[in-house]
């Protein structure tokens, strides 16, 4: 058997499809230096995408908000991530679909509607923010000094690259030995971490923040579980406060689902282990997806 | 005689000296991906590089703020920087260097320091922010209602990439026919604009904003020159008010030196035209570019 060229993955960029190490773009794009690109990952979980639908809503209200308009359709967009997907051969797989502005058209121009913009895809093996060994045994989460960029500043619903704040935020639960890092805003709101929602567990009611924050999917996909199985649940303003007095904290994010939190700086949670309630929206949010829950299953055929 | 590959501009990557339209990083690079980068621009005037330790000595503060270190001495990043610039053969050129994160050397690690940072440069024709046509009769200024990202969460002094901000005013700015636009913090104080550094004069007095702004090259240039001349002039808070009742307001950065601006919102300044102290300071910033102030000569002989 010959070697899969697109094994390790693949991606459509200007250039065509190409194997992910030959995908590339100008060191002169403004999705590159102005950071003027929005994105959103998608997973492929035994062969289908969960909540494709929802993930290229939201991609399609980013690039609204942001006016990048890239030429492909949204059906040629989602024809490109089935293609991506199917020529790796992966069943389980991470994968990114990103509008950025491109080049000015007009030679020297600085004006974002003069530059061409365009669509990028790809499919990687699966990614998980935190190792299945610190989900294990919990991630230990820090709680940044550096405040979240407001969101009048720039509305954190749109997904973006623009990471300074949550990489301050990285270094420092580094350097603290965490794993991990959540910020709070200026006021003292907890917000979110570098690419996840936060949730609280406290007196059996799970909350996540309000602003500051992505509107995940998978954080969606939590609440829709609470809802299901009747637990108290919901949007709220959290403080810092709140946070360090929860019982359980976990996060949500695409590239990892639900992830326990046994550390907040140096408080043990629970029994130094993901907590009970952490631990069942987990698990039903895994055995949902063995059940199909939301999943469009990949075209492999387009491999050909 | 043959063209020049690098005519229209010359990089080093990590592909080593190639032809702009060449020079490319992965999609996966956390600079792109994470925006985790820094970057400085200095000019070539006349065949010499203007004011090129103090952009190398911003670089090096910049690169380890942010904890980035790619494996270049300064002497081996100054001698590519030569290089691009002497590829061209260009003697009026727009000169970047770029510090990336790079990628991780540990597979699905997510931790900046598991990275291999990189050193990006390159040349291209002179590029005017505003131009000529532009500059002549005074740009049009829009104070943008987008408040720019506060110096808590991303040090402003550290040249960057994240002008999702910046790019919002800029759109503003464009949607009310002008032609560039300065952000205020949430405060109310002015910061900068999408690419400089924003003056106002006063009385005879010039001011610059306190915060919220990159430390500029060009900004420094036109202290100094104040200082020779017996100018009155700062670094100071400015006002929202203070900008709108400015006798003259000018912007000042690499990429075109001392711009003047006729209207700010829907007042016209002055005569419509260029203020005398904008015009005064923008001559003489160029007629000391033409003496060799802070230049430093391209070695062109690299080309070879």
């Amino acid at each position: 058997m010959s070697e899969n060229p697109y094994a390790s993955g693949a991606a459509f960029t200007q250039d065509g499809f190409v194997p992910i190490a030959d995908a590339k773009i100008s060191i002169l794009d403004w999705g590159f230096t102005r950071s003027d690109v929005t994105y959103d990952v998608v997973h492929v979980f035994g062969g289908s995408f969960f909540r494709l639908a929802d993930h290229l809503d939201r991609f399609a209200t980013s690039m609204a908000k942001r006016r990048i308009a890239p030429p492909q359709s949204r059906a040629e967009m989602e024809a490109i991530l089935h293609k991506v997907v199917a020529l790796t051969g992966l069943r389980d797989s991470y994968v990114a679909m990103l509008a950025l502005r491109g080049r000015p058209r007009v030679g020297g121009s600085r004006r974002p509607a003069d530059c061409d913009n365009h669509f990028i895809a790809y499919a990687l093996p699966w990614i998980d923010v935190m190792t299945p060994e610190v989900q294990e045994r919990g991630g230990h989460l820090w709680i940044a000094s550096t405040p979240r960029f407001p969101d009048a500043s720039f509305d954190p619903t749109v997904k973006n690259y623009m990471w300074g704040d949550l990489t301050s935020g990285l270094l420092e639960a580094h350097d603290n030995g965490f794993d991990t890092a959540v910020l709070c805003d200026a006021e003292g709101f907890v917000t979110e971490g570098p690419g996840f929602n936060v949730f609280i567990v406290k007196d059996g009611t799970v909350l996540t923040p309000d602003r500051g924050s992505l509107g995940g999917i998978t954080r969606r996909s939590v609440l829709d579980l609470c809802e299901a199985e009747g637990i108290p649940s919901g949007i709220a303003p959290i403080t810092r406060a709140m946070l360090e007095d929860a019982d359980e904290v976990f996060t949500a994010t695409t590239a990892g689902g639900v992830m326990p939190i046994s550390r907040l700086n140096h408080r043990i949670l629970g029994n130094d282990r993901p907590g009970p309630m952490s631990a069942r929206l987990k698990a039903l949010y895994w055995q949902r997806h063995r059940e199909g829950w939301h999943g469009t299953p990949v075209d492999y055929s387009l491999s050909a």
